[in-house]
Formats: structure tokens, C-alpha cells, sequence
């Protein structure tokens, strides 16, 4: 409408220029009347591993819970998954899912990505159930509403785009109607990308830097603390998903000084590096003292209390997406914070116990809603969702 | 994180290549180790009109709309506005305005926009009301609730990336806070890049093409239909803004079969052309008739009762978010309906109430909240929005 391109219509341009870089540096010719080549943003949905997983966290994204309906048994479970990956395919494709009403807003190119989950009382139906995969004990500053805890099946869409975020989640609920019911819905964004275009962690509402602890995705340390490799046998290079609603009290903590919150945290606002650094992926000191003799990151600290060192090794990989939630006038604000692990039991319960027993954060944030789920490994074209569990 | 860049990753390769693309189609290197061009996609906050008006619509947008305080009187109402230019001026460069408590959630390049809008109420203060600038008449179709309707002030943001128009908003809310109170928010989205990179009008939640029938920014017909050029000096350049939250009962529109669709709107769903046309910007033909000597384009479609030629030639320039609301497992999903025109009551009230009376889409719509604003022009950098009304 204006000479203004937005930002897919000026990504219309860089997917050209993308195939030249990627091609080795190459020179492109840019031309605003040429027709330009479409981008290319699909993301394949097959593949060993569910594709969004480990990929970079979604511009938007919404979580729905459901429930089984009483009369769906391993069987009927078994043709929605079926149903759900055929929807999947076509989805990530940017066609209409089979039954589609609204076909035309099924579009290319925004990186959709589906991502599906059992809850631990499906396995009550089918039987090899993940170890350690069971809801989480309630936590001393839990204050979990019913509204955004539990699920028997988990269904994730990320993508560039809110609508096809919207038009993709209403397909896969409403194939879902015969088997299962909605019990609660989460949507959340996130910005991975800096002003200059690179890629960036990102930050949560308290304007924290959120999540620069993770194993870096394609390590040995990431594959094994991400990928089921033991347990039963339909579920390796499956995952696990916890995951916590965090209303955040905005108000609170802003009356804290800078210092007050970056002591709490154990890093620094600007850049996140840890209070004993200065870019944000140096590593932790965390026996170093100032000048009164006090820990630089302080025994109550978040950076220290979620650092694998003191979690005996154990790691997750985590992701958050940040939330608005509005009762008319007023805004409740916060993340729902995403953790992968291979084993929920072993590497997530530790630190969240933890976690809950002393991080400086609880003052200003409190869990609303927990969830767990197995994430199945991922399928081929000539196969479907936990097809080794159900056929 | 992995090989995959998102879509602002890529346009920060796009910001150089369409650099040099407005220098004339130039060729240009591009090579992922090279430090990139920083993107340009700050929009200026200066100007003859508030600069969101005849721009694009945001991918992500929120509303906000205020009361004043008891005690908020003219003088008072000018300080807030003179606040909320400094802001304005600081969030649409990327910059933390004074006394942002998370000052790194300003980013830049990610052309975010506010527009401000006084309500009538805002008169009795005041003195030189804009003619015809007045609450709508309830319509016998409406559903109004108070949750979602009228309003002394609006703040509107929007941006390319969801975590900065909440971050905007915020700020702007906190510094109204002596001043005003927040009624009713609302947040939506649009998507008009297609699966190429290009513009494109955008669709609704029915799957529509959505805002064709627009005068093209920058025509005499555009700034006819926009822009004050009568009414009290303070206001010349200003404009006016009907906001509408119209619930969409997707699930029995989806009972429909396509071509019931598309004679209720009177175009084709694939194209948004007028079903006596191909394309989606063909004239309609609002005299063809069938074989069956029936209108093609029926007497209570949309698209004929919301032609300007059929209400005295009369305009509007109309936009649309697309918003989900949650409630629990349940969804309602709609459109934020946007029109500008100079005069409400001269331009909007006439095509409401014919569409009100006979428009076939009335069966899967309701209007649950109605709002009026009129929209000071622009300011420049040595002054501040609405300075002629308040000064």
C-alpha cells in the first residue's frame, strides 16, 4: 500500500539472495521489478526427530492440551495419529489439511512447524510408558489452576505468521472432535532475531535474556540431554516436555533497582553475560568474590541455582515464549517456559525442586500451570505419529 | 541455533539487497560472514498525518483505550500528550523512552508505529469537537459489551514483532496512569506478505480477502475519504477512527457450502474477486445478472452493500486485525474492524446502517464493542500530538 515493504516482503527479496549465499557467497542480482524467487521456509515435517524440537523458538506459537474422550481407546488413538500427521504433512506444506473449510489460509513459506505430545495417562491405554513421566508434585510456590495444568495429548504450532498459527491449530482440533476434547489453550511469541537481522537468545518480559544456558543444538552434551536412548524402545529419539505457565509480577519488579534484579538473576540486563563476564555466553564463575568477600553470583541466584554444575551434571534445553493474558482492563503478563529432556524424573525434577526451594526469582514469579508430555520421535512419509506405540 | 533463519535473519540480508535495490535495481554481494547491513524498518514518528494511518497493516498490533481521570483537565491532557510524543519518538527509533523499567525490550527495526485518538468525551473539555465525531447509534445486529466499547483516549501499537508492541504499550499506559485509566485493550494480528514475499490485501478468519475495496493510498480518492479538510482548524490532516469487535462464528459459517460463501460476500473466496470478475481488483459488475435472471452479485451481499456506489459514493478506508479470545478450552475468534474517514457520521454511519439493515454476512457475525476516535494529524520534531487543541 505504501512503498514500505514489510518484513516477509523484504525476506520475498533475501529468499533469492539466501540460495545465492547459500550456494557460496555468490552474487545476486536484485531487482524490485523481476518477479522474485519464493522464499523457501518450509521445514520438512519428517525426519528422526519432531523438527520444531530443535529448532529455534517460533515468532508465535500456541499450545493446546486435550483430553481422551472415555470411548477412545489404543485403536482410535492410533487413526489420530494418523490423521494428525497427514494434517501435518499438508500443513507444513502450506496446502489445506484434508476437510479444510477455510483452505485459503493455509499458506507456504512461514515455517510452520507441528509438534504433537501424550500425556502420561495415555499410557494407561497403551502401555510403555516413558520412565519418570509422570505430572510434577506440586511445588512449595506452585498456585496451579486446573485452567492451564494436565493433558492427555499435546499439539504445538509454531510458525512466522499468527494466522497460520490460528488456522493450523483449528484443523488439528477440530479433526481431533471424535477422540478428543480441548481442555486448555496457551499462545505465546517470542523474538529470536536482533535489530541487525542475527540471531539472537531472545529476552522474557522482565527484559531478561532467557535461555542462554542450553547445550548447543547438534552437541554430543544436546543429544544426550534432549533424545531418549534407553526406555522403551518406541520412544528413542522421542523427548520429553514440561510445561510451566510463570506469571510474572511485572509491577514488583520493576520497584527493584537495576542491581537488586541483575543480583537476582546472576547476570547482567544488558547483554546477559554472568556477573563474573562480559559477553553472554561466557562461562559461569561461580566461586568468584568481590571486594566484601560475597559471592559475585549469589548463593539465591537464578543463573547459579539452574547451572548444570550444581545440578550434578544434569542438564534440559529450555525455551520460553512470553504471554499477555487480559481480564478486561488489566494485563496478567509472563512466559510459559518449555523444557526438553530425555528423562523428566532425572533431569528436570532436581533442578525444579531446586529451583523452588531457593531462587530469588520466586519473589516475583509464580508457576499457574504444569503439564508433561512424551514427545514421540519423528516420522517418515511412509509412516505416522508413535506409530511403534499404536499400530 | 540451527541452519534455519527466521524471517528477520533473512531480511537482515534482505536490508542491504533492498538498499540497493532502490538505488536502481543494483546488483549486490551478499555473503553470510560479512557483517550485514543493519535492515531500515524504522518508521519516522514525524509527519503531516500520524504515520500508521496510510501505512500497511501491522503483523501485530494492540489497542488500548483510556479513560481520563476525574481530575484530568485540559491542561493536564496536554501534558500526557506531550509525554506520549517523547515516546513515541523514542519506541518508533528503538530507543527506551524516559524511565523505561526494561529498557532492552526496545528494539529497533521493527517498524513500530503508535497512533494516538481522543474520544468524543474528550470535547467537553476541550471545545472544537470534529463534526459528527459521536458514539455509534446501537444497531439492531450489535451485542454491545461494555468491556470492548467507547473510550476518552486510544493508543494503538504496531510492529513487525509482538514482544515491542507489548513492550510499547506498557511504557505508554504507565505514563498515562496520573492521567487516565486503561478500559478495554485488544490485540490482533494480520498477515499480508503471501507465500512469495509480496503484498497482498490479507484474509480474514473466514478465509476472506479482506479490505479490496479500498481507495489506493496516495490517490486524491484516498486522501478525500481520510483526511479532515473542513471542521476546526486544530483538526485539518487529522482523521477519524471507527473501532469495531465483530465475534465470527466460524463453526457455522464452516456449515455452509463454498458457494453460499461466496454469494453472501459476493466474491470468490479463492481471489477476492467479484464474482463477475477474475481478478480480486476488478470493477464489480453490480448489474449482471445469471442465466436464471438472478443478481450474481446479490442484493444483500457485502460486497455490493459496502460499495461506495451504492451509498452515494461515500468512502471509508478500512483495515482489520484478526483476534482470538480464549476462555479456557474454549475460542471465540474475529476482526478488529478499523475504518477511516474524515467524518463519522457523514461517511461510516450511512454504510452501518445499510449494511446493519440487509448484509447477508449478519448471520456469522456479531458486533460486540464499538468505539469513535478522531485522530490528531501529525507532529513534527519541535512539537507534540494535538499541540493546536491543547496548547
Amino acid at each position: 500500500m505504501t512503498g514500505r515493504p514489510s518484513r516477509r516482503q523484504l525476506f520475498g527479496v533475501a529468499g533469492a539472495a539466501a540460495v545465492g549465499a547459500a550456494a557460496g557467497g555468490a552474487i545476486v542480482a536484485v531487482d524490485n521489478e523481476a518477479p522474485q524467487q519464493p522464499p523457501v521456509r518450509a521445514i520438512s515435517p519428517y525426519g528422526e526427530h519432531q523438527p520444531a524440537i530443535a529448532g529455534p523458538t517460533p515468532e508465535h506459537a500456541e499450545l493446546v492440551a486435550l483430553n481422551l474422550l472415555p470411548e477412545t481407546d489404543k485403536a482410535a488413538l492410533g487413526r489420530l495419529m494418523r490423521l494428525w500427521s497427514d494434517d501435518i504433512v499438508a500443513l507444513a506444506d502450506g496446502r489445506p489439511a484434508p476437510g479444510d473449510s477455510t483452505p485459503e489460509l493455509a499458506v507456504a513459506n512461514v515455517a510452520l512447524t507441528t509438534t504433537v505430545g501424550l500425556g502420561p495417562r495415555v499410557f494407561e491405554l497403551t502401555g510403555h510408558k516413558p520412565p519418570g513421566l509422570d505430572d510434577l508434585p506440586v511445588m512449595r510456590h506452585d498456585r496451579l489452576e486446573p485452567a492451564w495444568s494436565g493433558g492427555d495429548l499435546l499439539v504445538m504450532v509454531g510458525a512466522d505468521d499468527a494466522v497460520s498459527v490460528v488456522h493450523a491449530v483449528r484443523r488439528l482440533v477440530a479433526d481431533a472432535k471424535p477422540f478428543a476434547t480441548p481442555l486448555w489453550r496457551q499462545t505465546g511469541f517470542w523474538n529470536s532475531t536482533g535489530a541487525d537481522g542475527r540471531p539472537v537468545t531472545g529476552r522474557n518480559l522482565f527484559g531478561q535474556v532467557d535461555g542462554t544456558g542450553n547445550p548447543a543444538v547438534g552437541t554430543p552434551d544436546f543429544d544426550h540431554t534432549v533424545w531418549s536412548s534407553d526406555g522403551p524402545e518406541w520412544f528413542r529419539r522421542g523427548t520429553t516436555l514440561v510445561v510451566r505457565r510463570i506469571r510474572m509480577n511485572l509491577d514488583a519488579w520493576d520497584e527493584l533497582t537495576r542491581s537488586e534484579q541483575e543480583r537476582a538473576v546472576g547476570r547482567t540486563l544488558s547483554t546477559g553475560a554472568p556477573l563474573t563476564g562480559s559477553a553472554e555466553h561466557d562461562e559461569l564463575d561461580l566461586q568468584a568474590r568481590d571486594a566484601d568477600g560475597r559471592l559475585v553470583i549469589a548463593e539465591n541466584s537464578h543463573a547459579r541455582l539452574s547451572h548444570h554444575s550444581v545440578n550434578d551434571g544434569r542438564r534440559i534445553f529450555r525455551k520460553g515464549l512470553n504471554y499477555v493474558q487480559d481480564n478486561g482492563p488489566t494485563r496478567e503478563s509472563g512466559l510459559i517456559f518449555l523444557s526438553h529432556q530425555a528423562d523428566v524424573a532425572g533431569q528436570f525434577l532436581p533442578l525444579l525442586a531446586r529451583l523452588d526451594a531457593a531462587d530469588a526469582l520466586n519473589d516475583w514469579t509464580t508457576t499457574i500451570g504444569s503439564a508433561v508430555f512424551a514427545l514421540p520421535p519423528g516420522f517418515q512419509a511412509d509412516s505416522w505419529l508413535a506409530h511403534e506405540l499404536l499400530s
